[in-house]
Parts: structure tokens; sequence; C-alpha cells
């Protein structure tokens, strides 16, 4: 089994911290996404998304998608640590975590990032205005985790989850746009002081 | 047990067949998203993403986002359809592909609408370029799904699951930015019509 990814990228760093989390450790493949590695037709062949991390089981078969990827792991990995939650009621509070993130968090980050910064211009079209719209919902959206967390010690409860490894690699993220954890979020910062202490982060 | 949500959009239109296909009926209870029913306080107490659905389970506690409720349906459910998959194997590549329909379809088609269309320019910016480069990516996108629907007969495999689901609301959701399932996409084009057959989409 082995990991095709690019160290330091938010994708890589998702499931890198899952892996820590679980007390594993895989052979990983590093892939050079700056000379678009990634779009050739060998790359496109095991993932069909075009990106990375790719896990490659020992038989060849793909799993491409971070969330994919940790689902395996978790589902093949004896653990009794319930990253996507115990019972089905957790298991949902997860994912709607877990999806809210992603969703409202990491897909505006990323659009404001690659479309202000132009980053990878040389294969998108890059559109301004949409960088700075991306940029202000992000804003505008971290007071819902604030809010979450003023209620519950984790993301999605009492519990750690993958939903807190999503939202660490957010605000991980949020420095390449000059966001911070800052003292108007006091229980976003809480919390971020709590997941700095995680060996799994470190 | 409740389910509040809007008749006809995408996000409904996800769930409702998922309920079909496990042949359970839930009370429902339409919001007004054109008054902005769902951006009140009262509204956001249930929807921390503000969005529809929201299952509201007997003892009041909410579940939103889409997948999150149908996990927890078909957790909650007995039976043997395995819309998530079965084995560890099926039920990753079941998310991978549910997750490559949503990130590279669904995004970009209501990211494209909403710019393009203004639908809710009452409260967001529409960014007119955007949607065009929106609507562009999502046409990029679709050869993806007609490679894998030439390999396997649902998109996940031989079985067919939530990414089925999430594929066809995408197919749907097009016709609002005049892209259609045409002949130029055949394998895309054969499932359709497979899909097309479901008692649960009809």
């Amino acid at each position: 089994m082995k990991i095709h990814h690019k160290a330091g990228t938010p994708s890589s760093k998702r499931v890198n911290i899952f892996l820590r989390e679980l007390g594993i450790e895989i052979e990983s493949v590093e892939v050079d996404l700056r000379a678009g590695e990634n779009r050739s037709a060998a790359f496109r062949e095991k993932a069909p998304n075009g990106l990375i991390p790719v896990l490659e089981l020992d038989d060849g078969t793909c799993i491409c998608e971070s969330l994919a990827i940790c689902r395996y792991l978790d589902a093949t990995t004896p653990n009794n640590k319930a990253l996507f939650g115990r019972t089905p009621l957790e298991q949902a509070q997860v994912e709607m975590w877990q999806r809210i993130v992603e969703l409202q968090g990491l897909v505006p980050a990323f659009q404001a990032f690659r479309n202000l910064s132009g980053f990878y211009s040389d294969r998108e079209n890059c559109i301004k205005e949409w960088g700075e719209e991306s940029r202000q919902r992000l804003k505008q959206f971290l007071p819902v985790l604030d809010t979450q967390l003023g209620k519950h010690t984790w993301l999605a409860g009492e519990h750690f989850s993958v939903a807190d490894i999503t939202a660490w690699v957010l605000c991980g993220f949020m420095q390449n746009l000059e966001l911070t954890v800052d003292d108007s979020l006091p229980h976003l910062k809480r919390w971020h002081q709590q997941m700095a202490q995680r060996p799994s982060v470190q």
C-alpha cells in the first residue's frame, strides 16, 4: 500500500493527521503538482479527479479523495478512535460538521487562494473578483464554527473526529489569505490551542 | 421525525430519492427559501449551515447536510440496499465518486447558476465571469463521468449507490445551464436512461 501525495498541501495534511491519529505509517510517493504531473493520463488513470492524495492498494486498486481514503483506512485498521463517530447519530453529526467545514470553509478558502494568487494561472482562468468574494464568505463563516465550539468541546460534539481535522487544516490554510483565529473568535481560539497540543498535528 | 425542505431543490431531491430507495416516508415541512426563512435565527438554530434539508428527530435533535441525513436514515432503517457500499473498499469507492460528483459537478453547477442567473442577488454578490468559468469547468468534467460509466454499470462500480443519486440530481440541474446529456457522452447517456427507469426518480 502506498500513498501518492504532495507534502505540505492541505489534502495531504488531512490524510497525514488521520494516519497519525490511527498510529499507522504508509509508504509515500511525491507527486510534482507544479509540473502538472497530476494532469497526466497515467495519473488520471489512478485518480479520475486529477488530485492528490491517492491511496494505491497492493493489487493496484486506487482510491482518491481524502475523505474516502480516511474512511478506508479507518475501516481496515483496528482502532477505537471512532474518528467518524460511533452511533448512527454521532456518525451523522460528524458527517454534517465535516461537510459544513469543507463546503463553507475549505471550498471558499481554496477558491479565494487560487483566484487571488493566480497560483495555477498556467492551467486555469483566475477571476480576482471571485477570489475576494470567496475570502469574504469564508470570513463570514468562521463565527459558525465559533458558536458551535462555544457549546461543545469538539466540532461534532464531545468527541474528537475527522471534522476537527478538516477544521484544523482550514485554520492553517487561512494564513495564505491573511485570516487568523483571533480574539474575535474566542471559542474557536480555545479549540485551536487544544488542537495544537495533539501529537498528530505536530 | 420530520424533514424541513423545499420541494424541487436539488438537495431535497437527493434526500427524497434516497428515502424512496429505502422505501420510507417522513413528514415534511416546507421552508420558504425565497422569503429567506432559512436565514432566520430560528432556522439557524436547527441548521448551522443555513440550508435545507434538515432532519428533525422526535427529541428535537437536528441533522443538516443531505449526505449526513442520508447516512443517518440508512443506518437507522433496516435495509439491504447498501447505498453507501458493503465492504470497506466498496464504501471507499462510493464515498470517492459521491465526492467527485459533488465537488467537481454540483459545486460548479450551483456556482454557475447562482452567479449567472442572479437568483439570490438580494442576498449575495453575483459575479458573472465566475458563473461562466464554473459552467465551463462543469462541461469539462462530464467526460470523467462518461469514462467511468464506460467501464462500470453504476458510478461506483457494479452496485447502485448514493453516488448515482448525486449524479442524477446533477444531470437534472444542468438544464438550468443549457447543458444536456447528449450523444457526445454515450456512456453517461446509457446510465441516464437506466436511472430514469428506477421508480425512486419518477
